[in-house]
């Protein structure tokens, strides 16, 4: 059986964790497992370095960064393979270049092309522990590049992907994925399983685990993610393809996320185009739009609403007065809102869920402002002030606490 | 004019100080300078990531080691470079890999073997200012290697040579070569020129600033080194091959080792083959003997004297009175020693120089217990508590200070 595994920034973020990281995978080892290791740079270098960056430049070259930037993971991956080699096993280190991790030429943020996985699988059949220093790459010019933020999960999951392995264990410091947010709900469970398109949906509940673009390549290449802990024993949440146990369960997990404005635009002429002028405009203005509501049209004009995240919100009140006149009546735009998602893909098969969630709210008195709805989430936009209370009225309501 | 200027730890040891270099930088090219420069990681980096090893394992794997290590220079080269661009020249960052530097298989201690300078050649036809990071590069398989302590400083002078540079500048935080160890004798001056041959005597001289194996590489490859501050505007010291203006001074500089302890072995059986057995045993015992003196025999046997550094000479000791029996009548050890050098390539078209040297220790009542001299230098070894009035006195005596 052959594991990737991956270890983030708290989970090797001082010497003693590396060692401790180093007893899990010679366990593993011992468990008779082959294994691929993916390592971040211990928490806080990476930040350290973009600190000393900033200090020569607001704006550094992204080609120096990656060069800078790279560096972090190599440390780790070192140290470990030698804390594993103490143990009597036998480890390599090898940098993402010698990993044979190819990607294109966009630095700082690079996709992955392709892994040249022969110098990996000799390794791996000559019995060796192999540890990667992830987040990085090289161009087909031989340039480093690293992955963006959350880049090691993308290395781990891509190696799990090119190396057909068993599955990928993403770990950091925290035990999986909950139905809601822990701090917010206490009574929230860990989820034993959920599938990659309740994971994206609920990516806010996920921040911490692994980020959108990993699950997004880990559907693509079919690879299953559990993730766990790397400080307790706990078995984690498994993420993969959906399978019919998932759909019995109609609610995976409720997210609240209030980092969003609304923006309301009142009397905009009814015209076709009119709506991908204005969506346009914002996209220009490299302004991330979420929920989108258009109501049926009055008297030749619409009434159009929408959410941006709150730092984006006066680039957008900027860009919609200035953009249209008079083809919009008026705008009006709240901060004071949050967004509340029910996931779950048993809604496909179930009815009645987004009915249980309207009167669940309307019972505490809670207004709903917007609502929108897709085949396995429903979102809903509230007063900020009844976030957690909506949460928690929620969770109870699809006894996600049982 | 291509010029390969050299920063080691110490001048790139703080953001303000790798700013500084920055300015340097500039500053050269500004007066129209081609530019390669080779940096050192920031100064204790590389013995803070040595101490994370050693938290692991007493004797680290020499391959992780090198993926460990190679990272400080990468940083520093990146900052560099940033710190470049944002002073609005065109520098481009490259690791030992992208350099081209080429090695063999000896991790933690690798040889040069080959610069491909295809890649950096382009840059600077590009016109761009092209920043190493020093001390490492491939081998043959890919794999990171690192040259060893001074590495840096090989980085620079085989770069300098592959691309026949006008001068390779070593930047440390002295001002250059001085005649003698301004510690000891505060009149000690500055040398404008010193040869190949002389800095290798005077090595001892020349620590803080480089090393003999970047020397040897200067001597072979034919590349002239300036060695300077990076805190001052001081020309430094050159050096290069001897020339006439070099012969016709006597002395260039005079060097105290007082690490020395001195092994005499008496009685020693006056066969063929005994000295090459005693030397060959502690040659396999890796134990560094400096100064040899055998005199003349006397009733079939001779007497045996040698340095070895002092911290094996517990080695030494026990490599003799283990390997010998009989052969050897006694011996006896004086750890309280020191081995005073003056040197200077005009010695050899001088005489009475070695006269001056003995009659002016005589003078001061400072007995002289070894001799051994080469075309460029004398050598004596005289009790420990003279080494400074001996540097002193000679210093004088040979005009130096003036």
């Amino acid at each position: 059986m052959l594991i990737v595994q991956k270890y983030g920034g708290t989970s090797v973020g001082s010497l003693e964790r590396i060692e401790n990281v180093a007893r899990r995978v010679a366990q593993a080892r011992e468990e008779g497992k082959d294994l691929v290791v993916v390592v971040s740079a211990m928490s806080g270098e990476t930040n350290k370095l973009i600190e000393y960056a900033h200090h020569f430049s607001k704006n550094p070259s992204r080609r120096e960064m990656d060069i800078l930037l790279s560096s972090g993971e190599r440390v780790t991956a070192a140290l470990l393979a030698i804390a594993l080699q103490e143990m009597g096993h036998d480890a390599i280190a090898m940098t993402g270049r010698q990993a044979g991790i190819r990607t294109d030429s966009t630095h700082t943020y690079a996709r992955i092309e392709e892994i040249r996985t022969d110098a990996i699988k000799q390794r791996i059949e000559e019995g060796k522990i192999v540890i990667v220093a992830g987040f990085q790459g090289i161009n087909e010019h031989g340039e480093v590049t690293t992955l963006g933020r959350g880049g090691s999960d993308l290395s781990a999951v891509a190696l799990a992907g090119a190396l057909k392995a068993d599955a990928c264990e993403i770990y950091s410091d925290v035990e999986g994925i909950y139905t809601t947010d822990p701090r917010i709900e206490p009574r929230a469970k860990k989820l034993e399983h959920i599938s990659y398109d309740e994971m994206l949906e609920l990516s806010s509940l996920g921040a911490k685990v692994l980020q959108n673009r990993s699950v997004e390549l880990a559907k693509k290449m079919g690879v299953t993610i559990i993730a766990r802990s790397s400080f307790s024993d706990d078995p984690g949440t498994i993420i993969s393809e959906e399978d019919e146990s998932m759909e019995a369960v109609v609610v995976s997990g409720i997210a609240l996320d209030k980092n969003q404005a609304r923006v309301s635009l009142r009397e905009v002429a009814d015209r076709p185009g009119i709506a991908a002028e204005i969506f346009n405009k914002l996209a220009e203005e490299q302004i991330n739009v979420d929920m989108i509501i258009q109501n049926a049209s009055k008297d030749g004009t619409t009434n159009l609403g929408f959410t941006v995240p709150q730092s984006e919100l006066e680039r957008a009140k900027e860009a919609i007065s200035q953009g249209f006149g008079e083809e919009i009546g008026g705008a009006d735009y709240d901060e004071n809102i949050c967004k509340v998602s029910i996931v779950g893909v048993g809604m496909k098969s179930h009815s009645g869920i987004a009915a249980k969630a309207f009167s669940t709210l309307a019972e505490n008195n809670i207004n709903i402002e917007m609502i929108s709805t897709s085949e396995i989430k429903i979102s809903m936009v509230i007063d900020e002030k009844y976030g957690e209370l909506a949460v928690r009225t929620l969770h109870e309501a699809y006894e996600l606490d049982k």
